[in-house]
């Protein structure tokens, strides 16, 4: 590797433009791209929504005839093939740059590589690698989806301090704070689509939309997982107020004119309930990267159970409701010790009089 | 109030003197005493152990003629009477001090406000409320059992994510890490009194002793409620190694020589279970000022439901162990989120892979 200092500013840089995209290039990922003579920035770039352009035509734009002999620095592999727009590598060997610095290889079939070989090709001096953890985390889901074939899956849960998540009767409102529901607006809004289960829908009613003064995001898509079409006609997600999926099984009855703002569509079953590997399967194929999940006990424990769940997203109440409290996840019984799920935490913060922990699985 | 910056910088190093005392001055109060000439320090001392000289002794010891004219800096209000050592307010008036600025007043009945008359009589200037709340913080156990006649109640326990403390078939060894339990010694050690319930000393026989290196602590008393006097021979509560107390219902039987080496008192019933509160009052009555718990969801859920516990020490683990597991805490149930225990976060930290919040009734 041969990066420097001022290689690392920039391509740091480029990853804060990158995020300006976070809300909105939903189902591309997020890219930024920076352009410099040694520490002078001549360009600057991001990638904001599907259909325009991407960040290197931004920052080449931004740098006109200044980006002849420059470094460009890009967060992702640029793409050498012809999707909505042309390919950015031929853009930048067009502009003259002379040196083009990568953080993360695209995992992409049809790019893999390729935007590098075309560059290099051209005559330019091409690396990549810098900061590439942090290059791959912004577009996490994007790299599940492309390397993995299924969303990345967080999961959401908020809960009192003893692990309960509603009263035995099902009270569950103002568990957490304002700050922590606000914070829960944001992950909503940055995920591909919000699942749910019927379960949640029935109990609880909830809208699973964004609601965020700015309104500059794309809204996700409202997932619903009902076997047996349980949904009743009124409910919020029904509304056709903003995208929604519904999936049931093969053999679920009656379909009828309650879904005539959704979309549904059946999916294969296992154990008595939806595949959730199909599921998952079925969300990347139309371009799902970060799946937002908010759902009951039983829906959240078999993500975790069957090892689907990628991410805990865990609000936590200074409260305790008591053990005849609703429990945070239905998980099988474990015997041993040895067999229980580790996770490991990546973030932890006070929002408000609530914390909010991420975790993993380690 | 007449305080300077100068005033606040020798209490608080006073307060620190004092911390030195944390885990063997039982059951007398931690108090740290500095003597300074402007910024110039004379004297410093701490009690450290009952029997032994009080803190303004030591400070006046190391600042032997010096005290004269100087400011004596106390953490709470010299003693004026003749306990298993003389007043220290005749000491700090025998030896010339011309101010003196205490943090907290004692609340003890033979005290209250008596150091102060007896010092305002010899003409010392004497000023008391500076840091008040972290001198009143460093004994809050002494303050308890002096102005409410109770310990203060510490709970700890430790937990998985999901609010779980033990597997369905009570396996529960090593829930959290290293970190977190050489840290629960610390708490032990600077405990009073360790309580337990026979549930726990059946499913676990815990030792409750406390492990540290440095042996410099006054060893906690054991106390086991055991109403019916379940608690079986060989366990190590009953071994003798440290005083026990174990506390059972008048009428329990049988009494046998399984309890030759402890401490046995019978203590009132209510509703079926031994009367916390006059548990309680009989370790105040003992000297008994922080009381720490560690014991099973019942008696620990108790001592909630009875508004008893004060504090709440709990360890969390990034494990997932699901609904099968034990439950953290027994309580009565809800059916009005109104109705929640609510508490606020004092400290929160991590310990290795383990998180440590302190929270308190609010």
């Amino acid at each position: 590797m041969t990066f420097s200092a001022l290689d690392t500013a920039h391509v740091a840089h480029a990853l804060r433009l990158a995020e300006r995209g976070l809300y909105t290039t939903q189902p591309n990922p997020r890219v930024g791209c920076v352009i410099a003579h040694g520490e002078q920035v001549v360009g600057q770039g991001w990638h904001e929504r599907a259909g325009q352009p991407h960040a290197e035509v931004f920052a080449l734009r931004d740098a006109g005839e200044r980006a002849r002999g420059a470094t460009a620095y890009v967060t992702l592999e640029p793409c050498a093939h012809y999707g909505r727009t042309p390919p950015c590598a031929d853009a930048l060997i067009a502009a003259g740059v002379a040196r083009v610095v990568i953080a993360a290889e695209d995992p992409f079939p049809k790019v893999a590589g390729r935007g590098i070989e075309k560059l290099r090709a051209a005559g330019i001096d091409v690396e990549s690698g810098l900061l590439r953890d942090a290059a791959r985390e912004i577009n996490i889901g994007f790299f599940s989806r492309i390397e993995r074939g299924r969303p990345w899956v967080r999961v959401k849960l908020a809960m009192s301090l003893d692990g309960r998540t509603a009263l035995a009767n099902g009270e569950s409102k103002w568990i957490t704070g304002e700050a922590a529901r606000a914070d829960v607006q944001r992950w909503r809004a940055r995920s591909s689509a919000i699942l749910t289960g019927s379960g949640t829908v029935l109990a609880d009613n909830p809208r699973l939309t964004v609601r965020l003064e700015d309104q500059s995001f794309t809204p996700p898509l409202r997932v619903v997982l009902d076997r047996q079409l349980r949904t009743p006609a009124g409910s919020h997600v029904l509304d056709g107020q903003t995208p929604t999926l519904l999936l049931h099984a093969a053999d679920a009855k009656p379909v009828d004119q309650r879904f005539d703002n959704v979309e549904r569509m059946s999916v294969a079953e296992q154990d008595g309930a939806l595949d959730l590997r199909a599921v998952l399967a079925l969300l990347a194929e139309r371009g799902c990267s970060e799946l937002h999940v908010e759902a009951g006990p039983t829906l959240c424990g078999a993500l975790f159970a069957a090892g689907l769940a990628d991410e805990l997203l865990l609000y936590v109440a200074p409260l305790l409701l008591g053990d005849a409290a609703r429990p945070l996840l239905h998980l099988p019984a474990l015997t041993d010790m040895a067999d229980r799920w580790s996770l490991r935490c990546i973030d932890q913060r006070q929002l408000g009089p609530d914390w909010r922990l991420q975790l993993r699985a380690s």
